[in-house]
């Protein structure tokens, strides 16, 4: 029955490969799984923050230096001045946010913190190397990816900027010229809050356990916030991977974002073409094809 | 200060208002907490469907039988021949969906539920006013809000779809043709997975309550499956507000999609001007804007 709806071209097709049956196309998970050794970046262990609740939670972030160096310095310098020993996660918004840190309290800024960061909302397009979505985007005029990360993009301003998808991480902040010194984080635990974008540092991403922030008990406060100090889910520490002994370091990647496997998977996200997905969209927004990321494997 | 810097424009209207000060724009909140009772439509109280859980969380799901006649009218059917009841939700999947229902039973379906519903994954787009959002989409040639939903819609094909925002309700399924009866159904509880849209039946939204299935430990298996039935969250029952008696009846309005406070909450959603928001977006996604609903105000 297949075989005689067969379009004449896949026909063709069949005949050159002679006995094999047709190429079922690779899940966008199939194409991550089988992606070659090649397609992976191993992430720098500076820039992987290990976010530990007292709860048993570990939450993992990737830090994002190429679009907000001076936060980023300053992430690092909070972590290895134990700025977040004894913080809590304080306020969880549904569909939005969960942000951590030392609100309102006089806990003073660790050596080697900027205090007044600049305003890293994007940096310069130029020298970065851009590999189109190809879908339009409701934010920016355009929309791709770079150096393993979603980039919202405008060439004619030259500005290019990481976008709030889920679980990106961003730095919460007061009213401008206020941008956030660090110590504050969130991360976004709902659709992608995209209006945020440009008007505040995006940091990074969680690369793994997110759950332990999007699974929290919602805050009845407004905006989210615990009524209760008690209701805070407390912090045990914040290390960086590269001050974790070898032996507790986790090491992740991230799939290159302009190798065939990267180009295949977006593809593929966009065009789902497994049994279940009776109908191919023909578009993907850019925060749903997440740059893959996994755990170096093991050799 | 602030005067000094104020455009000639603005400084001459300022002058035709003597001294009042410059109006603020409104934020998409007090837009709609200032809506005139007018711009509010109530819904059917057959419409709503409330789920009780058993640790006593409530859901409550506005259903769309504009959009998907046949698999409404039979979750009003499973609804009231009990279908739900001893039910649980068995797979919380972090940033995709939250799904109930009778995974793996035997349990007859009740009298008056077409077994296999046809197609509603898309209806005709003629009959419908559909008020543009005014941003582009990524995943249809046309989105905006007709009867109180988000729309994406395709002009030339003549076809309108609910699409999969943070909330929707869906029917799950199996391979096509099956469809779904509407005994199996699930919430998305991350980022808008639209690449669900025109596959499967959306059938309505959470509109009260959705952190009842968000904030829910997610499952370790495959597709966010409870490994073990004892981590189920059980159902206690599931009722249409149209079968509460009056005093315990709960009452819901959205906003007219055509009213002109619909029209000035989307324009903000899109151009935040709080000051807290530098920079406005000049743009907003389908799914960031949802429809304003709230309880029907007591007179």
């Amino acid at each position: 029955m297949r075989r005689a709806q067969l379009l004449p071209a896949l026909a063709a097709a069949l005949m050159l490969t002679a006995a094999a049956p047709p190429a079922k196309p690779l899940t966008p998970r199939e194409i991550v799984d089988q992606a070659p050794a090649s397609a992976w970046r191993t992430i720098d262990p500076e820039d992987l923050m290990v976010i530990d609740l007292k709860n048993g939670g570990r939450v993992i972030v990737q830090l994002a230096p190429q679009f907000a160096p001076v936060h980023v310095a300053n992430i690092r310098a909070l972590a290895r001045g134990g700025w977040w020993t004894g913080a809590a996660v304080y306020r969880v918004q549904d569909n939005y946010v969960a942000q951590w840190g030392n609100n309102e309290t006089d806990k003073p800024i660790p050596k080697g913190v900027v205090a007044k960061p600049p305003a890293e909302y994007e940096r310069p397009l130029a020298g970065l190397t851009i590999n189109p979505l190809g879908s339009p985007d409701a934010y920016a005029p355009g929309a791709g990816f770079t150096l393993g990360w979603p980039v919202a993009y405008d060439s004619k301003g030259g500005t290019a900027n990481l976008p709030h998808c889920y679980a990106s991480v961003g730095v919460g902040r007061g009213l401008s010229p206020d941008t956030g010194m660090g110590g504050e984080l969130y991360a976004a635990i709902g659709h992608a809050p995209r209006h945020l974008d440009r008007i505040i540092a995006v940091v990074g991403r969680v690369v793994e356990g997110i759950e332990a922030f999007s699974a929290l008990p919602r805050g009845t406060e407004a905006l989210g916030f615990y009524k209760e100090r008690s209701s805070d889910v407390p912090i045990a520490r914040v290390t960086l991977a590269a001050d974790l002994p070898a032996s507790e370091r986790p090491s992740f990647q991230y799939m290159d974002t302009e190798s065939p496997s990267f180009a295949a998977y977006v593809k593929g996200r966009a065009n789902r073409q497994d049994d279940f997905f009776i109908r191919p969209a023909g578009g993907v927004d850019l925060c749903n094809a997440p740059v893959p990321v996994r755990r170096t494997p093991t050799k």
